[in-house]
């Protein structure tokens, strides 16, 4: 592969789509440092590793030389939502906002190297234009355009209002790619036309347009919704070592392959390779914990990586499973099945009640965690150990 | 009459449309000069009649006694076209504008005074507000809404691109309500949807809301097209006292009493004496006299309208007409009929080669005026005196 193959290859892993490849191979080809812009919002500076999946994809682009350029979209935050009818988004003081900024490095050079990383607001540039700046930037798109966006195009058929300055936030994004001189901007698939403006404006002001690569949205931890607070999915970068480690070891395998393409800084070679490794026979949970330490010594240290280990394997130590144990696979319903019913199901208590009791007791244990919820419910699909007392154990299949 | 009455009496007068007139009342009962407002493009300072509708109306304020606020938008007009799809309406500079500024203000003082009128510049507030402040405002307007105005909905269901920022004038024209604190707002009839942005704007910012009056567009000399340098048909206010005089002195009885509603300083009671005098038998042109002389005396001077009415009277009596002439109706296709026809067909020739030699020896005249073009067509519906040489006249109804 010559460089820029390797370079294309690195860029594209894992990322939703790359507009126009041939157009990023001719500006890799030109040898000079890439212009690489993300955007990010100055209201929400407490990470999880879903916004680190942008935040890992510039990093790839440092990797192989080019400039990061962190953009803060501080004008945008100032504005708030000025219709007023979303109240749980106010605008954003001045310091407010340098507060988050400030926030928000901390976090984002555990990934970036902050000596190769340009930190950019926008206010730089949006102040300056004043009012007639952003009449002429809105003379630049018609109404009719901006109502193909998908969502605008819903709601406007569906009679829900959308204010005008609705309008403008793609024209200010895009005027962002100009005023930062842009080679490459990443953002959510969700972010497509908003950076296919930014192309536009960059025509129109006499630039070479951008190449877009849109990155997907990163599965939570259920390996179904997307990782959000909101649904309690998610691994904050910021929560405690043996939390991020627990977390990513409760993954399923096939989530955990998805979290070494986006998450991940080992090569596609070095993935492959332990894709191998699980073929030939290696416990895919030795893999796992490979994962669950990169995360967890990124946002905490080697050391945090070491000892989040050392007190997993003591607590599965503490409730160890044996290697031979008997597989039971139960039949439920859609919305799986409570636990003291599996266990009788399982044969592993006589009755429901007796199960109940063992809870109570603390005498059962789920994957080597004790069970306090008597109320808890297995979902249909989940593989888990059960085990009552220090040598009754079942591995269970819901189906 | 009370004083509330007499002032809505003269504040209607010629107007197309009052909203809300029982508001306007509760704000003239205050007994307060009210604000009254009226916007101007920097781009044409060179006035005809037409444009004076409006500031005609401003005085009717001002004579009784209220606040009139004269807004030339050289905030909007710095920005011009920016989509550059009307080539032919460049941004101006900042000297243009004061240029202009200064040329509309000794037009308009002719008709103002300029003690008591207050000229304002938008771009006083639409500096400071900033790209933000112009987001801001763009917020409190929906798209939906915006697309009602007619003009809008049209271009829209027609694929006529509509750019964004255009969305912006009508909020901008209402933010200078709120900025001036705005009593009533003067606009032509076009303007209505932008004058109840206006109010709307205002009640957002916690303003009582303006009453918008509009004024009709004035008819041109021909009676049927709006005034327009394009058309021909207008009488510019820099015009020598002789034109104007002569001009106005052309019109039709009908468009002069639309003149006089629109254009004269006269009393609705002054009007409706003269109106009897006519149907007592006065010569109507006498009455024109009075209406071309109060003009030519309101651009020029007193002196200037009393040489144009004797030089006028000079002419008239030059080619004069005898009371006593011969009435011709001839029929003519809607096209109208070439002078050299209508001379014959009304026997004033023997032949229309006759009549093109008459023209060519400059013996004809037409409503006193020597006729040069042999082309010249009469239009039907138009009624004309014809006279050959210095005894053979006769009055012509083309139908």
């Amino acid at each position: 592969m010559t460089d820029v193959q390797k370079a294309l290859s690195l860029i594209k892993r894992g990322a939703e789509e790359l507009l126009v490849e041939a157009e990023l191979v001719e500006k890799l080809k030109s040898n000079r440092p890439l212009r690489i812009k993300a955007g990010f919002d100055p209201t929400a500076p407490d990470l999880h590793l879903g916004h680190t999946v942008l935040i890992n994809k510039l990093r790839h682009f440092q990797e192989i030389g080019h400039h990061v350029m962190f953009l803060i979209g501080d004008f945008t935050g100032m504005i708030g939502d000025p219709a007023g009818r979303n109240a749980t988004r106010p605008p954003l003081s001045r310091e407010q906002i340098l507060d988050n900024a400030k926030t928000y490095r901390e976090q984002v050079f555990k990934i970036l190297d902050p000596e190769k990383t340009e930190v950019c607001f926008n206010s730089t540039w949006f102040e300056p234009i004043g009012a007639a700046g952003m009449i002429k930037l809105a003379a630049l798109h018609t109404v009719a355009r901006m109502l193909e966006r998908d969502d605008f195009a819903k709601r406007y058929a569906n009679n829900q209002p959308i204010a005008i300055h609705e309008f403008l936030y793609p024209l200010c994004q895009g005027y962002d790619s100009v005023a930062m001189r842009t080679d490459v901007e990443l953002g959510g698939t969700d972010q497509k036309f908003n950076l296919l403006v930014g192309r536009e404006l960059q025509k129109h002001y006499g630039q070479p347009p951008q190449c877009i690569l849109t990155m997907p949205l990163l599965e939570g931890l259920d390996g179904v919704n997307k990782m959000s607070k909101s649904y309690g999915n998610y691994v904050g970068i910021n929560e405690p070592p043996k939390e991020i480690f627990g977390k990513l070891m409760s993954v399923s395998d096939d989530l955990m392959w998805r979290y070494f393409e986006l998450l991940s800084f080992r090569s596609n070679d070095e993935i492959a390779g332990l894709k191998q490794e699980i073929d030939d026979g290696r416990n895919p949970r030795d893999v796992k914990v490979l994962l669950a330490q990169e995360i967890v010594q990124r946002f905490h240290s080697r050391q945090a990586a070491e000892d989040a280990l050392a007190d997993f394997e003591a607590r599965f130590r503490q409730g160890a499973i044996p290697e031979d144990i008997e597989d039971v696979s139960i039949a439920c319903d859609a919305e799986g099945m409570g636990i003291a019913q599996v266990l009788k199901q399982a044969g592993l208590t006589g009755s429901t009640s007796e199960a109940m009791r063992m809870i109570e007791q603390g005498g059962v244990r789920l994957d080597g965690e004790r069970v306090s919820d008597r109320a808890l419910i297995l979902k249909q699909g989940s593989q888990v150990v059960l085990q009552i007392g220090k040598r009754r154990f079942a591995r269970i299949s819901l189906s």
